[in-house]
């Protein structure tokens, strides 16, 4: 199954979205208007726009009025992708060029900061105060997320809360806030705007721990970044985690992530320590029970086509290949 | 005369704005809190905030509602300063490390997000869709501003419109906003708001002229950068565009301003051609004028002692040697 095909109740709205992407990001400046676009082609799936209107079918077929908050869900997104990219020096996100490489890093921190510039105005258009208040403290907090990423490179000592709070805010919140908002948004009820914030909670901390156990198992021409990319970086993930705690060989993996000179030299060990730890399989089983929790959050909203979509989204998260 | 006399009127509120300013960037995390921290400790004036305030002065006593926006302005400066010292390679501002040269590329960047994202969170605790949206716009077109500066950087045939548009959006605009938040925060009528803006405006325009000027006029223990930094950078100012124009040495100005690599070579030259030029005197009628203008706007509200600030303030900008 394709992911598009979850998208097809939304597909027009999605269409739309698209468009207005563009339209947000036009600029009579070239340079800025170039790197924007350039980012925006190079793309992903529109997850977080998709959760936003898909959360809105669950209750209404009007959600037309969802589009502004889906551009920017995605542009905050995208704010986040780019000032990863000068950050961690990345030339190539998704197997393109990262903006950065293309136009600089001045150009990819002022493109990072208005995209996120504008995704609070776009907000700001519903003239409700409390879409701005969530949409403000979640930005704050991926901020934060990303410095405690930072914190915690090669730090071997780091607990498995640590990492899930860690993802919690790298990931999972922006979802958790694009259903949470598709809810809102077509004034379902606070039972039911709870329950789909939480199920875009468990579905972005299930996404995360799938996308750290890809970095260990999918190669380069599918993940569009080198395989153990993490592990290069300092950054220690669930199967990492694991296998610092049950591996045979947890000290030398120790020695091995806590400089970044010895990981430099023994990645490569380090990765197969990690895989022979079973450390995978057991983040594979922590996924799953995440897909359970959002599962069972979308058992107490009606049935509907977006419903069935999100559920299947879920299923789909945890066996993917990229 | 010191600025801080022109701040009398607001003295107990500034002081309590200094302590929201370190409340707002008080976090769990203590490398973002030290680099926040690090940021606001480098200081600076808390113009920004001063103007919120004391345009709420001229309306009326009770002004305390008015420090978090107060707060919100200086951390939408802070956070186009931080990001700026990334973008310059700066190490030194105003003196002091930045907090680049302390703590590195990565956390400036997200000590900048960081900074932007709690400023609108702040703005959206007045629960006025109405003021996040304008404090946004701005932020948009800050970033745009910048990028612009980047741009025309070595564009010797800028015209001087070019240069005001482009002032405009650096300086003039968040000072603009801070007036106006000011009075649209004491309910201010939109005569007597509009007034406040555009003296903002106005006054923004003055000072970013007046710091373009500093920039060949005074010298580093006094600016904390050294001087001709803008013309070293590429960046062209008022001043050079005057010279570019008029000084019997344009021809030579032009070569060398038009490469980074003669100006690297003949940067004291160009200096010396564009003080020669009479461009400073230029550029002190132009900043001049635009007091004038904003003496203009304060003519049109009621006698205070935040009116009498604000225009002891205007008269002291154009005369400032930091």
């Amino acid at each position: 199954m394709q992911s598009q095909d979850f998208f097809l109740p939304i597909k027009k709205e999605l269409h739309k979205t698209e468009k207005e992407l563009f339209k947000a990001i036009d600029t009579q400046q070239p340079m800025l208007k170039n790197a924007s676009e350039h980012l925006i082609h190079a793309g992903g799936k529109r997850l977080r726009p998709a959760f936003v209107l898909l959360t809105g079918c669950c209750f209404t077929s009007q959600i037309d009025h969802l589009i502004p908050m889906a551009v920017a869900m995605e542009l905050v997104h995208m704010a986040t992708l780019v000032h990863d990219d000068v950050i961690d020096n990345s030339l190539s996100r998704r197997g393109r060029d990262t903006v950065k490489a293309c136009f600089g890093n001045r150009m990819s921190i002022y493109s990072g900061d208005y995209m996120l510039a504008k995704a609070l105005q776009k907000v700001g258009e519903y003239n409700r105060a409390d879409l701005v208040t969530i949409v403000s403290e979640a930005s704050v907090k991926v901020c934060q997320g990303e410095i405690v990423q930072l914190q915690s490179s090669f730090d071997v000592g780091q607990g498995f809360i640590e990492y899930l709070r860690r993802i919690e805010r790298k990931t999972a919140l922006l979802i958790s806030v694009a259903c949470q908002m598709g809810a809102l948004l077509v004034e379902a009820s606070p039972l039911m705007t709870n329950a789909m914030r939480r199920y875009g909670y468990y579905l972005g901390m299930s996404f995360q721990i799938t996308d750290d156990i890809l970095d260990f198992t999918a190669d380069e021409s599918i993940l569009g970044k080198p395989t153990g990319s993490d592990i290069r970086q300092g950054i220690i993930t669930l199967p990492a985690l694991y296998a610092l705690r049950k591996s045979p060989d947890a000290l030398r993996l120790r020695s091995i992530l806590s400089s970044a000179d010895n990981v430099a030299r023994d990645a490569d060990e380090a990765l197969s320590i990690v895989i022979r730890s079973g450390g995978i399989e057991y983040s594979q089983q922590v996924a799953g029970k995440y897909i359970t929790k959002a599962h069972k959050m979308l058992d107490m909203i009606p049935e509907s086509q977006g419903r069935k979509a999100l559920s299947q989204i879920a299923d789909f998260i945890c066996v993917r290949e990229y």
